[in-house]
């Protein structure tokens, strides 16, 4: 009765899922991998099947569901061939480089086939951001006035451009911002300072400011080439008090006149927990055919919609941008 | 495919443990839960078989492996009836409530029997302490000389006892220090301040300490009834450095005056990663017909051969007591 | 040989800075105190002369040297009298409610009249900041990029508005981030979030942006109305790594399920051994005759026209507003 | 109206105590400095009086006080010497090198004598443990049970002994221990693991228990080559609650895969403040002719008894051990 997961793309992200799915995951095999790489989709598919063609994964009977971990420029196509095959679908976030092409992919698979579709946003399944959402709607520091992001990491990938800054790593914020709120962001604003002189090809780091229904103005600093470490904080400012992510090291050490904890290199072990219970909320959700509790296609279209906004404001020297709706 | 579990006692961690299997372990179905009290026993089972008889529970074939989380009392009698059913059994500690009853446990189920027999010393899979032992593998701080635990709680269950503190609290100590050091303790010594004024019927805090085969000297305090929060700390001291446990916290509070982290009230949310992890390994080795990668029996003797050495050491106004090998 | 130091101003400020003084500041003698209460100059005054006249006491001939602690309305009066009567003057922050009035004192004092003026900028001698501008200098993070203030309080004072939220708190972040980057702030914005609910009269959080000469960007919460405790944060991220303030906490409290430290009530604890130091390196280049090492009345004027230029925006939506240099 | 002070001693202690009066303390003036090596007294000096003979010093009419900071074996006969010169005398830890000789100075300089006597028991003017011993007294914690004291050292100097480990580094928590809790120390006992590999010619850590006249059990863990840096840690742990002290650092950096704190290299920028107001606490009582409010004689010679008993334990293969009172 196990649901048989086929994952897309076998690289850091869809290899990862894959291992993550078969140690530890409930009630999920991996019965096939597809990757362009043969090789590469055969070490991660660990004894099931492995394709190079994701369609014909998508066909394959012996598939129930789908993880989409591949190339951010073939997630829609892949999204809208697994909802036609009628099989429930993880994306992983982005649904499609651009606000249109993903408002197109909505579009293509209709009200219905948006029932299929959860979007990989992990950081809702992260301990730490549940727990915050959670102070919010307790009121333990009062109703928020302002959101503290910072997401720092060792190097960008080649290729990164400012653009993809904000479309690929400052999307997590647009989507869990609003999460933790639950205020859609209406109104952005972008600058930054001097690039650091070790990049080159995009500005980094970058600082958004996103302003939400509720009033609350939240800070998002965006730095890919932070270069000594993995480090993702978030602190919700609250009329009486505030309350902020902590650094999950589970060690301190003293040695050579310091004492201190160890930041990850990327962000594969901060959010290992994260994207453990995602994986487990969502092969639950299939087994039950319940509603996804991951983020949906229209998160991920409010998000890219946040994106697209930051973006212009980018283009046009930091003039504050209205969300579109 | 699934290994069938059967779970003997729904209080507390029975309960959790069912939960745990239930929402978080691959591989594994709950299909029976056994306790004395039906009602708690079908709560626990939720759905699944209720026994209040732990013998039926193990004769039942929908049972393929034993989860024992009962009464210390009965724990002896149900591993042996376990063992003697040819059944992968995983016993809470204390495998039984005296060194001679655990000796006699482990003679009954002979060498073979010994194979199916795992103890649940949850520490083993406890995140920060597999850090701690990697970094004693790896000499991150060189050679240990000294390690310190800290094991405070918010009250005492009732009919603690001086004694039930050291056989119920401080042996996880005693199991999780020699596993980090990989060297036997060979030497005990107990002593104790003043009685905390809050606490009736038994000697709280205490302070022992274990010299290992090593020569390496570790203090314990355990503390029962600190009343402040369930507060689990560990610091190896090495010949270059020391690295210690964090408390787990995923959020930091600023509020009233104070910024800090809670404290769990118990064990539970403190080592829940501990036992889920744990139950996994568990399971994949029933699965595999693997050697158990949890603390065996004979990890179980040594731990209550200490626990012996402790109590007369104890009974002895702390005079310096050799642990038998 | 000590330097006769007279106060002016007895409230909080001025009775904390008389006590400093005869406390623990070398070569130092607190000869008078003037307010406009004369019991609380009296109590102040400790058995030392006591005035109602700011200007009888600038005239007495025991006052070697004079501090302002008075109302922000009367320091230009007063310090112009300092000057004029050839005495060296601290002033306390503003050294004039506005840049005019500011931009006129100095013009009355002179080029002169200025080597006798010392501004009380106290976070330049915060050890927290010294160590900050330490590294630094030090390349410990690389090169700067991105200044991060936070500057909470628990109240504000009777008559604060959203102005004085800027130019008597936030100006405290004008003088420091310069001072830490040596280079001029030349062009800064101004947004907030919605007002929190517990305050009436002022926009209270706001937030700043500064960009400096050298291309950093800095932020700068000012909340004064945060109400968990006054706490001060300042994160220096360079191109390798960041570099931040701790809270000076001496002791750490676990009770109650929780672990952690206290925030002062307000800025004199957190600022006691800043202001303890400044009066001491005041002291000390008053008895040598040598350049003041404290902020200037030049410092003081570019806060206060950075402060204008925050104000500025506030005032035309946010708008990014060039400093006057 | 300053006091004159003379220092006698210009090593490392006896220089930074000179360099603290002249520049941090109050009321007081560095009128000589008494060295074995002249170039060396000249040195601290800074143009006050050098003298080779610390006899001469003393009998200066140009010094009203004494601090004593030279080698620990001529600290009796100098402290002698001052109080029979009628000079109040500050005179660094051990009073004497042995109980004996201790318990003969204070023969010698009779009850009139010790009044003019003080003893360099620093932490008792630390910020951090001054804030102990006021959540003691305030029973923030509830009433102490366990007092846990670490020592920790980077390298120990040249002809440390085992036993010159507890007479001059563990005696400080000898001190310390009984004035926070306001009970004097009863009982003793010594242990130790093996030996740090690191270090030849004494045992090197070591670990002390400490039962006071209230009840409470205090350990005392003293490692003068853990390497890693120096630091020194308490933690009273009360009937309800526990609470310690923090590493009083400034900034916390992250860089290279790391967030953490510094280290200080020795004992002087631990305990900076702790000097600084030790100084001055004692210049003021000299000014005023109080009593005083360091460590007295008997103090010393309560912490000397305390050093003899663990002596006495460490030669007696670690048994419990009476303080003679």
């Amino acid at each position: 009765m196990s649901i048989r997961v086929g994952v897309i793309g076998a690289g850091i992200m869809g290899a990862d899922h894959a291992t993550t799915l078969r140690r530890f995951v409930r009630g999920a095999d991996v019965t096939a991998v597809a990757d362009v790489d043969l090789a590469r989709a055969e070490a991660a598919a660990a004894g099931a099947r492995a394709y190079t063609d994701a369609d014909a994964l998508i066909a394959d009977p012996a598939v129930d569901a789908v993880v989409i971990a591949s190339h951010d420029s073939v997630h829609a196509a892949q999204v809208v061939a697994s909802v036609r095959a009628g099989k429930p679908v993880l994306c992983e976030k982005p649904l499609a480089p651009s606000l249109a092409e993903a408002t197109d992919v909505l579009a293509q698979i209709g009200t219905a086939g948006e029932t299929l579709l959860s979007l990989g946003f992990m950081r809702r399944f992260d301990p730490g951001y549940v727990a915050l959402r959670q102070a919010i709607d307790d009121q333990t520091v009062g109703a928020p006035v302002l959101v503290h992001n910072v997401s720092r990491g060792v190097s960008s990938g080649p290729g990164a451009t400012s653009e993809s800054s904000v479309t690929g790593s400052a999307i997590h914020e647009f989507d869990v911002v609003p999460w933790l709120l639950r205020a859609a962001v209406v109104e952005v604003s972008w600058t930054a300072p001097r690039c650091s002189s070790q990049v080159q090809g995009l500005q980094d780091p970058q600082l958004i400011t996103l302003r939400t229904a509720d009033g609350v103005l939240s800070t998002v600093e965006t730095f890919l080439n932070a270069r000594y470490g993995y480090d993702i904080r978030c602190e919700i400012v609250g009329e009486t008090g505030a309350i902020s992510l902590t650094e999950p090291a589970r060690t301190r050490t003293d040695a050579a006149l310091r004492q201190g904890i160890s930041y990850a290199a990327d962000w594969r072990p901060r959010f290992a927990d994260a994207y453990r219970l995602e994986l487990q909320a969502w092969v639950d959700s299939v087994r039950d055919g319940a509603p996804t509790p991951l983020a949906t296609g229209r998160d991920g279209l409010a998000a890219s919609r946040v994106a697209e906004a930051v973006i212009a404001s980018m283009r046009a020297d930091g003039r504050t941008t209205k969300v579109a709706q």
